[in-house]
């Protein structure tokens, strides 16, 4: 009987990785139409066939090499396909804690939450380089982040190897719960670096150093991407509990979910009041980058602050985006997304914030984990971007920027009856 | 080993909860799409962004003071992140009907659960109020009605506090299963409010008593909204039977699920027909209120009907919404997406169809509860909305309303390079 | 407390039916959205007309007399809505192996998800017949589908009912797990009867042979449809591992899940590439049908393969649905979404890999299933539109088709404001 009880334990730990996966998953339809409204509709069909080919890179690259380079376990996850009842039932039997200890799951579901991740990484690359970067370097840089940047500082991180066998970063008091830095940074440090070797889209920045708004061309899919990646997040931060079926594990999700929720609407709200204040309008693309800012900084530690800690470290967060994406213009680094500001600054921001909750991490474990995942992701982007620079290069013609890179890497136009002749 | 039965109770009721929310919190994309689809496109913008900004500044407000007024439990949630699973378990184990008695879970999840919907409510008010209302005039206001006007008539319901005082209205037989008057025609008097003191848009009431369709500008968009609002409800519907872990619970919540999809289809067929009868066309933004219809009208109580009687409700609300809002027009309450006659109208009509299959509920209770609640959200938003009108106004220039309030209040268009020159 | 176990058990598994339920019914969401992107603007009312009304109609249809046909049970599910749980109990505990047997669930989850399927089926057609259907005739069609030749060949194959009393596929060595051949070739099959009597579109093909491309309207749309269903992908194969509550089963859901996902990349991924080779350009549109076959070969069988067998057999649906899409327009079979390619070409191809992986399978069996799908499903839709043909005419006229079937049919455009004049 006791038996049954572990059986169904089993179950719903599993379970409730796939439901949160499959959450994570729908986070690149979120990418996918939060990027594909921020651009301009000559460049839509590129950015929403590179958004599915990442994804759809990043779940191969990660069954072929990354999930073993990140946990072990064997290539091509083989063996994966066959469990053995009765011998699950003698692992949780032969536990001191085998009920309240760490979950016993389908190996298969850790994957499958695993691996959307690392797409999760991926998708903010494609809108920092988005409207001038060639459809085939990215998707060549894409194989190269998923299948082996991303799972490397994964295994340092939560595979809990020695970075280069030198220094362990739990041990120095690291901690990111969801991946605040693991993920969101990584993203954008690799954007960063395609950013920087790309340069800016061609009439960003005036000759006197004017700053030209370049306006999205469908705000309702930019809000609708919001709204998805918002949703979506309740599985990336809830999942990763790691356990859903006791009591202290259940209750860790719940205050996941909560708190996720409120940091989000706290960055919207300071975003919204923010943008006012600076620009005197509502500026619906700070509010939307408002909420996702409030999303990722508290993906680090959503699990230990009170509502109201996750609701002020939110509205922290909407007010550093947004002075942040300014930032960037100023300094002409163009990201037509505000990817490297909400990802990159913010999730930094939420590695530091940390401590403040959770006691078993340090400031300078923080600082530590960010600036190995940083150095790591920045410096073999900037590599691997160079490479593909000097190979294939990464940039389309001027000819082909003006026109739009949909009639030039895709043949088809996004919305061939709407845009003005 | 009991307690450990007990552990995965809690953790299955816990989790279900949180599904239901993350769904619920869906619904916030699906009203943001609907709204944004049948207005036209120089209102899209703004629309979008009071969307994201009502369903940030309920989680808010509900935090800060909404859930102490509806349910008490002390201001801003303090405590409630911690939990000690020997003191639940303690509370499971002295109860005779442990097992099968009301559920015990993480109330974390009960206040996401909660929190969803008090934006609800709120995303009804902004359909009605399109196309003219202020946008700071529109936030200010929900600011107090997910405050306080949402959570003081929550207390009387579902909170079990009586009326002022006065009366109990479960003790009078007043039930609502899930909300649709609670949360559906709250949104609705609020909104009904507003439209009478804001006035119709231009144009749309001619002056020998015409009126001028004025077609939405994005009808996937509305669609879109409309499925996803169908899909969140089953989380809006289901969640509400308010536990999973037993036999009779989940059963119940099947036949949530299934009569709360038989009542869409059946409310969508419906209004296709009789807008094929009356218009001799195919009226799609009639078939999308009629599934919507279906969802407002068998929210008050899901779980008693039949799947025959669930379709039946369905159509005739679907009959009832079309009508309505011929009606409503007639005397020129403008209400561009049809938010009153879907919650408003076919809210109370749920309402009063309760007493047929569930036998707890009385006529008379029904019509109590609902004057309370209409009387009391109406009286109070005409109060505030009338403040607001005094202090900073609610309706915008004539000279915004004819450029869209998307260039007035948020400086940006939504289809920038779609619409006619 | 042995009961307790099960009372858990029957909880678990009802919920999981019901949130793969709710996923499957997402998927209407997804073909709306597709079709919606696909069409041309003058079209795009009526196919979201037509989505919403046939995802209703199948839900009234299959209630009204489908699942009776199917499994049995009596009509309008009457009983449906009573549950004794001291009965359910007693049928677990009379088992020998009532645990990790087959699951017993609300008999209401079950119609729920059984329902959503119907709705799948009868998705396919719209895209199909799409840009020069009448609308009223395709929702006759739909009645007869979704009430009687889905439910007819549902009991043959899941029902487990002998064909006409002749032969009994199961034993014929029939596998389909969750529907390659039963809803993916069934709804093609009926969408290819349609097409044959229906005709090109004005303008697809030309004189001399030409194929001119008719390019969709809005791919954002098209591209949020194809994450729509993949995502709901994961409850139409997860759920049909039919039950969730052990070890085994659960693992098998989550193998189910990540084959899913990891086929789905595949095919995108080949498509892709072969797209670039045929066409020289990075075609969208193939990439998203790659997805889709990715999807739809793996549903024949999604729980036996290895992931990396999963990979290679969507790779090779990515391929074979380019060719088909390319190999139908030669022969003049105008299907403006591909679906036929799709979900008929692949789903057959689905149905022949089965016995690669699953020794309980045969190929001979596979074949005798597959022709018995086919044959049933083509020959009563083509009687069916060719009666509807006769009566009421299947196709508008010549200058509705000019105009675009939104004014004719439903009298309204779609994005009023967007197309050039």
């Amino acid at each position: 009987m006791e038996q049954n009880i572990f059986q169904l334990q089993y179950a719903m730990d599993t379970f409730y990785f796939l439901i949160c996966g499959a959450l994570v998953m729908w986070m690149a339809a979120g990418f996918s139409m939060l990027e594909a409204g921020l651009v301009r509709a000559k460049n839509t069909t590129e950015i929403l066939t590179k958004n599915v080919a990442l994804y759809a890179i990043a779940c191969m690259m990660y069954l072929f090499v990354g999930y073993d380079i990140m946990y072990g376990g064997g290539m091509f996850l083989s063996g994966i396909e066959t469990v053995d009842p009765a011998k699950v039932l003698a692992d949780f039997s032969t536990r001191e804690d085998g009920f309240t200890g760490a979950a016993i799951y389908s190996a298969a579901s850790d994957f499958f939450f695993q691996v959307v991740f690392v797409a999760t990484a991926m998708s903010i690359v494609s809108g920092a380089v988005a409207e001038r970067m060639k459809l085939w370097a990215f998707l060549a840089f894409a194989v190269v982040l998923t299948g082996v940047i991303y799972p490397m500082e994964g295994s340092w991180t939560w595979g809990g190897n020695a970075v280069f066998g030198l220094y362990t970063l739990s041990e120095l008091g690291f901690s990111d719960f969801a991946g605040s830095g693991i993920v969101h940074m990584a993203g954008a440090a690799a954007a960063l670096a395609g950013v920087i070797l790309l340069g800016a889209r061609k009439g960003k920045y005036g000759k006197n150093g004017q700053i030209n708004a370049i306006p999205g061309s469908n705000l309702p899919m930019a809000t609708l991407g919001t709204f998805i990646l918002w949703m979506g997040w309740f599985g990336f931060n809830g999942g990763s509990v790691l356990k859903l079926g006791d009591i202290a594990s259940s209750h860790s999700v719940a205050m996941v979910f909560l708190n996720t929720n409120a940091s989000a609407a706290a960055g919207a709200v300071a975003a919204l009041v923010l943008a006012k204040v600076l620009f005197k309008k509502a500026d619906l693309t700070m509010v939307l980058n408002g909420a996702l800012a409030g999303l990722v900084v508290i993906t680090a530690e959503p699990s230990t602050p009170t509502p109201m800690q996750a609701t002020l470290f939110g509205a922290i967060a909407g007010i550093v985006v947004v002075l942040s994406i300014i930032g960037l213009d100023k300094i002409k680094i163009d990201d037509p997304v505000g990817a490297i500001s909400v990802h990159g600054v913010v999730g930094l921001l939420g590695l530091l914030l940390v401590p403040v909750t959770n006691s078993a991490s340090s400031i300078s474990g923080q600082l530590i984990g960010a600036a190995t995942i940083f150095v790591w992701v920045f410096a073999t982007s900037f590599v691997v971007w160079f490479v593909l620079k000097k190979i294939i290069g990464i940039r389309v013609s001027e000819d082909e920027e003006y026109e739009g890179c949909d009639q030039s890497d895709c043949g088809m136009e996004a919305y061939p009856e709407f845009t003005r002749g």
